[in-house]
């Protein structure tokens, strides 16, 4: 049976980033080597490099001044980099759930933390407003997306100081406008590559600003200086992320991917609104992310969770599982998943309503 | 043509490890989904983890009061990890090589380091015998194989402080006494898996020393709380791991290996003191890694290196370019590596002596 893949990260991949990702792994190229037995150093390697980094300004449109950097320990390393970089006076954090209050907790061991605004009055179900960045803060840190709780900041904010974005999870969702940013992060499992690799994309005059002693590794202008080949970088799940990317540039592009996120997403909050078993978590339409869908059901469905569980697992459909923090369910809808399999979940959704 | 992989790192992987692991990306325990798009929260990826750390356990034969960590950042990142954690008075470094002295210099950011021997003063060709550790240092710091330079501590030391072991490159190739360390760490891209995951082998009692503050990523106690799944892991490279553990353990564990490596590394050695064009880097026997073998040309023959080189492509042998500090040339005979493929490198070197 197919199986529809809502998992929230590791999550789905293009067929095509796994079955080139297979072939690469018992023949890289025809050269009689595995992508995972080469050196790093080899000049079939360093293609692949740069070809991903390439890609990336490419699809992201990023504008000279900045570089790419493909590195080790996924973003919570980077919750500590950029506070270890950046943080000389104080620094400015807006927390909108989980992965901002780990990026503040670590910032907070480094030097003095803002905390701008918070949505934890309302466990985390909506996107503070009116909120304002003191001028004389390094640098503002915001998680665009939500993962656990299902939020999304889907503009690129004008602030005074840098902005710092943690886009794990929906990077490669929709165009950027990259020269609203300073720093660009985030992990790949979720648009980009199996886990190992994270990105960071850096305004190169940041880098200069740098007034502590860091950690080699640590170090974004080490990293720059050296094209991400300081240490041996994680080659496989690089060469996961070319194919994603060429993939991305073989589908149009992300106007067209964002357009396809967008009818998925919609898809599946008008079933969530529509169906009187289930609501949305996350009230204000505004701040629902288009890459992780949270739903409960109504009170007096509640007991039905584990049957609606059953139910999809039946269908097909994988993690859907609500994190813990909510409950429910999150249907993560990334770029690689089809919208066939919203499809089917909506179908299921419906039947399901049917039942009972 | 088959290849004869002689890469320093990343470098030659079982079969075993390269077609499972292909498998494992197209179709997961026949789960319908790819290794690289399931949660590593899901039952089936922790276990994976934990028989990953299982199989250490057993095949190094580790005693209880350790812990085996899976993790982000390769070795390069616990050049910083080690002194973060546990530089607090001083602490003693054997300087054997290029990545000892990447170590020492990662250390010397965080506190004071006491050099205990050095072997630069001849190109790190031999290693150093006869120092001593101060009783105060807070741990010894020791690469016990030089990738680059080809030498090897190639027995367990018994100092008065925690000993703390670099063993990217020739763990597994041996029986250990893991009980002489109190931590041993490395990347895996030698005798493991593809780039992308460390592992740490660490004395528990070592973790509650630590008196300063370490950024969450960089903290093992963090890490061994959460039994290596306190970020995304990267699964894929784990994964691999696992399965040239399950290989070691089919071919009868590290005595059987050890008895192997000991079988190539003389066929080599003894070829180049023997062959009158090349000659060993390494002047004492005792000092010469069994992993990486470095040798360069005579003098009078030093004009023959590309000649040699274009000879030992068209045996389909690579990656046996040396290092540029050391030139000449470097035969990376690690675990997976056949002992046929040392066969055709020694033939081909008496072949290119019988034309010369």
């Amino acid at each position: 049976m197919k199986k529809h893949n809502f998992y929230a990260g590791p999550s789905i991949l293009s067929q095509f980033t796994v079955e080139n990702t297979a072939k690469a792994i018992l023949d890289f190229n025809g050269s009689g080597l595995s992508i995972m037995e080469i050196s790093h150093r080899s000049k079939e390697f360093i293609a692949v490099n740069q070809e991903t980094i390439g890609l990336f300004k490419e699809l992201l449109d990023i504008p000279t001044g900045y570089s790419v950097l493909l590195l080790h320990g996924g973003a919570s390393l980077q919750f500590a980099m950029v506070p270890l970089n950046f943080l000389n006076n104080k620094a400015a954090y807006l927390d909108t759930g989980s992965w901002a209050s780990k990026a503040i907790k670590e910032a907070k061991l480094i030097g003095e933390v803002d905390i701008v605004a918070s949505s934890k009055d309302k466990n985390y179900s909506y996107i503070p407003q009116g909120w304002k960045v003191p001028s004389d803060a390094d640098y503002l840190h915001i998680t665009t997306n939500n993962t656990i709780f299902g939020t999304e900041i889907k503009t690129d904010l004008d602030v005074p100081v840098p902005l710092v974005a943690d886009m794990s999870s929906d990077i490669f969702s929709r165009p950027l406008d990259v020269s609203k940013y300073g720093l660009i992060y985030g992990g790949a499992q979720k648009n980009l590559a199996p886990a190992g690799v994270a990105f960071v994309i850096i305004k190169n005059d940041l880098m200069d600003k740098v007034q502590k002693t860091v950690p080699t590794m640590l170090n974004y202008k080490v990293h720059a200086e050296n094209e991400s080949m300081f240490n041996t970088p994680p080659c496989v799940a690089i060469y996961a992320a070319l194919q994603t990317l060429k993939w991305y540039k073989q589908k149009g592009g992300l106007k067209v991917i964002h357009k396809e996120n967008l009818r998925k997403a919609d898809l599946l909050y008008s079933e969530i609104d529509r169906n009187k078993i289930f609501k949305s978590t996350i009230p204000n339409p505004d701040d629902r992310s288009i890459m992780n869908v949270c739903f409960v059901m109504e009170d007096k469905y509640k007991d039905q969770e584990d049957a609606f569980n059953s139910f999809v697992s039946s269908k097909g459909v994988v993690g859907l599982k609500g994190h813990r923090s909510v409950g429910g369910f999150r249907a993560s809808i990334y770029n690689a998943l089809p919208y066939e399999s919203v499809e089917v979940l909506v179908e299921t959704m419906q039947e399901f309503e049917k039942k009972y």
